[in-house]
């Protein structure tokens, strides 16, 4: 028996905009700075999606890393790509788009999708230098 | 005597939309596709900036890489980093502002900045993947 | 009037094996080494394809990347990407595999293929550290 | 004291062929798809190495990285570089040589090897964009 | 509720000998060979810093990124940018800089900077190959 | 006939300080900054040769990119890596370690070296962000 973790790197460019409805405009700026410019600005989002599982005896694959980039592209990238996270994106209505809220809302998304094997870490890359990373609790 | 290239890699992230008010809506549509979401989408991009020069017999450099930081900084980052660059950034005003169209104009505001060097590339990487080299010719 | 060089990344993977009809074995082993196993390895090829041109005073546009993409992977990845080099490229018949001769060969696929712009070079990297250019002349 | 995490990355090029003799030649192709044709196809591979102990008050160090690295050179990489995964690799002999597996084949030869520390994770990238981890459990 | 690891990635330039105290002239060289070069070598140091926390429910962010760099900036980076850490580097004296005790020496200066959240790790790259990691325990 | 260019990266580690003869104690430090630190401070280089040349018809190579890598290495890796630049290298000695100076002195080193291809571009990378070329010219 042996837990193996596999990882798919996806990317989408996306922009937003860092501004809360529960803040005053002088709250916002001071807060978010330049994140808060109105018109926004973006990012190339790279986006790590790792499970874990046992390797299938047989096959000696976790999971089908086909089917796991086809499964984050269609619920995850294809929502996010070329899109304003503020306006455009089910899964992220009524939050901040940061690094932060955008991690914890894919990993909603992505949680209940696997069987056989658990999701274990969703990383994202807002940056090459700022990247956050979820694991569920 | 010797010619030396001397390059300089540089960030910075903002949105913007692909539309041409030379096209209608649906051949912006046709054209862009994605690139032409009304509500922008965004970037990480990477400017990488080459002058070439003789090195200086006395210090050795052909330009103060710390110089060639602040211009490049003050010149061109401070105007797209964290803006909309479809609304935002005067250099831009009346482009679409297509990895190409952003190269040559970064050309125009630089090359006559320079004094003893000359400017010999300006490189934007708009993704890992796509990327384009203007020379000024 | 400016001309501007646009590059688009692609990726496979693929194996090969050194070898040449043209040396007998022990020669192909002095000259091939480890390259030159007769079962073969194999590499994460990356590719360049940089063509250059002006950009469209409408669009913005050199070339519409969707397009190069499309061009490359049909005329190139398709044919190589999880292939053996030596058995299964028709563009690649009767030639030894090394970086050198595939990025003529496939200078010689796409050179014909573009109308508007030029094929300006083709760039493969074997590993992040070995890699060659070709400029078609 | 602390626990410190040592990781050296190293590098090989391999071929393999995604095939289980478990299976018929139908399943072998739906489940694998590319990865299975006859001839193979490759990978550049990294793969980090990490091991955890406390650094020894006089040196500094939790392991000498140059015995580190020339460890998994001896044990791993020679037995895998320029090779056939399916055909030439001792401790892969009756596997599928798929990430998973080469993964925890290597922690398999490796975890008897060190003394005063501990093996932790072998971490293998069969791509930039597909990786696995395992820790030995 | 939900537990976020947000990362801050920082780049310092130095140089050192690897050379013990507690060691004679002949101990030294065959322990750190190379690196116990007396005039020393250099390094680019990449520097991630992790830290873990809640969320704030208004602003979405874990931590204001720009405040982790300036605090790593100024109790870290400024410290050892462009020094020689043997000789001019507080936090250092009288350690090996080997990068193990770097890391843990960064750990100590950070861990109790931050209020709200809590310093969870401290990477430190010596080379794109060689990297260590300290969790603080 | 067909030109093809042919790069091998290699990697050394070494100190240096930016510091001129020619110039006075404060002159130096105006110029140089931080990098006239009289201790010195290091950098991981990244070392591009590149050489030019037809294909051999037979082999298919334009050089055996082990020999370019063994050449390279003993005619510059060997000599500063692990080293101070300042002190411990011939073919730098009296020359302020810029890396324009240090790129044109590698040129010279190793323009004589190879017989049938011609030394091509000295690339440099003193980090990731500064890096200069040299064409010979």
């Amino acid at each position: 028996m042996a837990l193996v973790y596999v990882t798919r790197r996806m990317h989408f460019s996306a922009s937003h905009r860092l501004h809360s409805e529960a803040l005053d405009e002088q709250q916002n700026s001071e807060i978010y700075g330049a994140c808060n410019n109105p018109l926004g600005h973006g990012h190339n989002y790279d986006l790590e999606i790792t499970v874990c599982g046992e390797p299938d005896p047989v096959t000696g694959m976790v999971i089908d890393l086909k089917n796991l980039k086809e499964l984050v592209q269609r619920e995850v990238i294809d929502h996010v790509d070329h899109k304003h996270l503020n306006y455009e994106v089910d899964f992220l209505a009524g939050q901040v788009p940061t690094a932060e809220n955008i991690a914890v809302a894919i990993w909603r998304v992505l949680e209940k999708k696997f069987s056989g094997v658990k999701l274990f870490r969703v990383k994202l890359y807002e940056t090459e230098r700022n990247l956050v990373e979820y694991y569920g609790a």
